[in-house]
């Protein structure tokens, strides 16, 4: 879920009309990322070729330009895609779910829906205009989970559950209509970001004036084997806001990085919170991964817990093969969790198996 | 509006199957746009961040080759989409309402609705297929109105009003299934188009077989400080023919241009006549745009005025900041006119501000 | 059809955040082919600008990473689209109806839906994960039919009839969720493939569990003016299986190819089983076409036969003019089939004329 940086630069000479030229650069990158997944759920299972499973496809346009005096102007434009059957992913519009109706099977086409943004740059840090990652989001991504929010160990079953508030709160992961700021280097290792982002509704629209309306920041240290990160963000709702917390430390002992996650998710007066201790653990051109989660919900959903067991087989930088086991138990009888096949039995076991290979481009 | 003359050429080898090799080239273009706008319209106000206020949005790939004997093959394939939210453009199959329906909020995905050609060229012009800018629309465009058709200030509020006839006349743009000609260079300073596009109906559809058909033409001359072109197009609908014509001129003064522009709308028995005296007026990296218009209606619609005052100001040749105010006051009860909220009180003002930026890639 | 050998590779230093660099390479390719096309049935006819006359519009990204060891990785994102209107192509996610539902006119996006493969490949061949041609199709391709699947003369008039089977039998072209092995070279020149694609269906769909999952081969062997290949596939549909079998011959005689096809189509009882005869034949710059061919029918299709004449012109290895003419003649009163028109009267004619341009980049 990072950004890439690798940067494969197209520098190019550009003729203008007017015969002046200047140096211009379009990067095209992209990941696919194909696994055969079986998914188990009570009586229910499943057989299929699922995408994201160990990182989230995608197709993207990046630039930037150097303006000269320490500023630079910078777009990143990235599409989402199944690449079991070549669907594009969807967007919101507004951040409501009036915003985000999905397209008819096998009709989906690509949008930029996992980021949308024109930015300028310089000493002071970046400003950013578009469709991006809540800050409230970053700390689920591997920077603070062994799994990230892919496959079936990822954070999200836990961390942003669908299960309850996943049509309402439509900024879990990205907004739609966003200001954000982001912090420079070279802070003696502070990092962070804000955002604000539209609803954009009418100012006639009365009670839901406000919805979709998000705000929220991060703050983060890193110093030697040390990563540390809080993050919390509010979206406003008519039918009750949306609130995402979360902090995360991460320790690098040699080969092992030791992992802690806690978050928080609040729809009106539904709220889930949930702990992660976990690892990532490098060997060689392996890496293993490992990721235990408890969740305390009130409200209608229930406790469960998640374990997640992962191997990551570098076959270069860009190419790798993994394999992945999960499963979630539920503990009482309210809305249940699963990890990734969307069906439940209340108090029942969620369980997946995945082994794919991600390629990077 | 303009296409683009910087070339980003990405030369390479092309070994084919059989082991000969040719040079090639396909370029990636394009431009991405955001401004924070706010636009009020009677009582109704909405702050939200907005696509195009400046140049439209667009992502785009094109390349051309050369044929030997002064022959060229080319291809443009452009696609819109909202920088604000990631969506793509929609576009129109059949040049009519019938090949027009847009997608659900949030699934709308990349179309090559902007321009969709294959070309042919030569000594003695360029022959086009696909989907295209109308000759018709081609005068409103910055070459002869200030704003050209983008943000609060654009032509498009009053010189193709979609206020009335937006829903039957599909071509105020573009047309897909056209065949166009373009007059070549060094005809002494003369330019111009001819277009017809098709729509596609079967011979049975009786009164409705020519809906969507599009017939149009321009010529322009250009020559040390003067501009001038006139274009006249039809579109074919059972309901009401739709006709659109338009004449500018344009006078370079030093770092002042000023501008006329002239156009003329029709559906059926409903008419619309806009007049607009602007400049383009060029301080050190900065250029003032100013445009006042006014609309004479016959039929369903008002008539209108419509102000705009602009600033831009360049970071590089590829971007740039940029600011602008614009009001419309309808000054009857018919179909009223609005700078973008899409919601007018007939007799009532309507107003907005847009601060963006612009950067082309 | 064929995938495209040549190769605009964009090669590139990819500085990694770590600081180390590794090559990349991303190819952006396309096709894009616009005809003027005449077609008529029975008492209907309809001039249109036509996609894909000659050969199927694309527009592709795709690379390949060499792993060392003779082990490579590769993706292959390819979407089709039409460039009369720029609307994208649809997919379908699960090989059965339910997958692939057409946006509404103008709305539909661009998706990878001709080809969204990661693959690996070594000595021993390639694997890939996906979206793919089946096997079962290759063989109706330019291999082994003188106008491939494009056009009036295509062979997918008879020998993939959507007269009957076409809203069931969603894998006559493509699979979804598919694993598919691919012969390596150097075989003594036989060469093949094999794929299994799943319908994803939950263990609890009852007799529907296994619809859409298909399962084929294809085997082939090229040596000196000699081509020979023969293909099947099965896929299940509580309805009633789909099967798709076909075996063609090939003998270049100096300038001359000559080419026989059979192919039989079986969906649950109804059958049709197509013959052809046809030749390329090569003059200079230019190249015609000749395919005859013979429809027997069982069950609800009636017999029918179809004539193709064409010309390609090459202006370069990358662009051509071409020019076809085709008819079909429908023998008896069942489901009749057609050119492209989409209306025939039983026991008609259905013919077409198209001339256009194809250019690839």
């Amino acid at each position: 879920m990072k950004p890439h940086h690798r940067t494969l630069a197209i520098a190019a000479l550009c003729a203008t009309a007017g015969g002046a030229s200047a140096q211009s650069s379009v990067t095209v990158f992209g990941v696919i990322d194909t696994a055969l997944s079986h998914l188990t759920s009570g009586d229910v299972s499943r057989t299929q070729l699922a995408p994201d499973a160990n990182t989230s496809n995608r197709l993207g346009f990046r630039g930037t330009e150097d303006l000269g005096g320490g500023l630079r102007a910078g777009f990143w434009l990235e599409a989402g895609f199944a690449p079991d059957d070549g669907t594009g992913g969807s967007t919101n519009t507004n951040n409501q779910t009036s915003g985000a109706a999905a397209a008819v099977s096998g009709s989906q086409g690509l949008t930029f829906g996992r980021k949308s943004v024109v930015s300028l740059g310089g000493s002071w840090g970046e400003l950013r205009l578009g469709r991006d990652y809540v800050p409230s989001f970053l700390n689920l991504t591997t920077a603070m989970h062994p799994f990230g929010t892919n496959g079936v160990g990822n954070a999200g079953s836990l961390y942003y559950p669908k299960a309850f508030g996943g049509t309402t709160a439509r900024t879990q992961v990205r907004a739609s209509n966003s200001i954000g700021y982001v912090l420079p280097g070279g802070l003696g290792g502070f990092y962070g970001q804000a955002m604000v982002a539209l609803g954009e509704n009418a100012s006639t629209a009365g009670a839901t004036r406000d919805d979709g309306r998000y705000q929220g920041a991060r703050l983060g240290y890193r110093s030697g084997p040390v990563n540390i990160a809080v993050a919390s963000g509010k979206t406003d709702y008519a039918t009750g806001d949306y609130r995402q917390s979360n902090a995360g430390i991460n320790y690098q002992a040699g080969p092992v990085l030791l992992m802690y996650l806690w978050g928080s998710n609040k729809v009106g007066t539904s709220r889930t919170v949930a702990q992660m201790v976990g690892t990532r653990w490098r060997m060689g051109q392996g890496e293993w991964r490992f990721a235990y989660t408890r969740l305390k919900a009130t409200g209608v959903a229930n406790d469960a817990t998640h374990v997640a067991l992962g191997y990551v087989h570098a076959l270069s930088k860009r190419t790798a093969l993994y394999a992945t086991y999960a499963q979630i138990h539920n503990k009482g009888n309210g809305t249940a969790f699963n990890v990734g096949l969307g069906v439940t039995t209340p108090g029942g076991t969620s369980k997946g198996h995945q082994v794919g290979v991600r390629h990077t481009f």
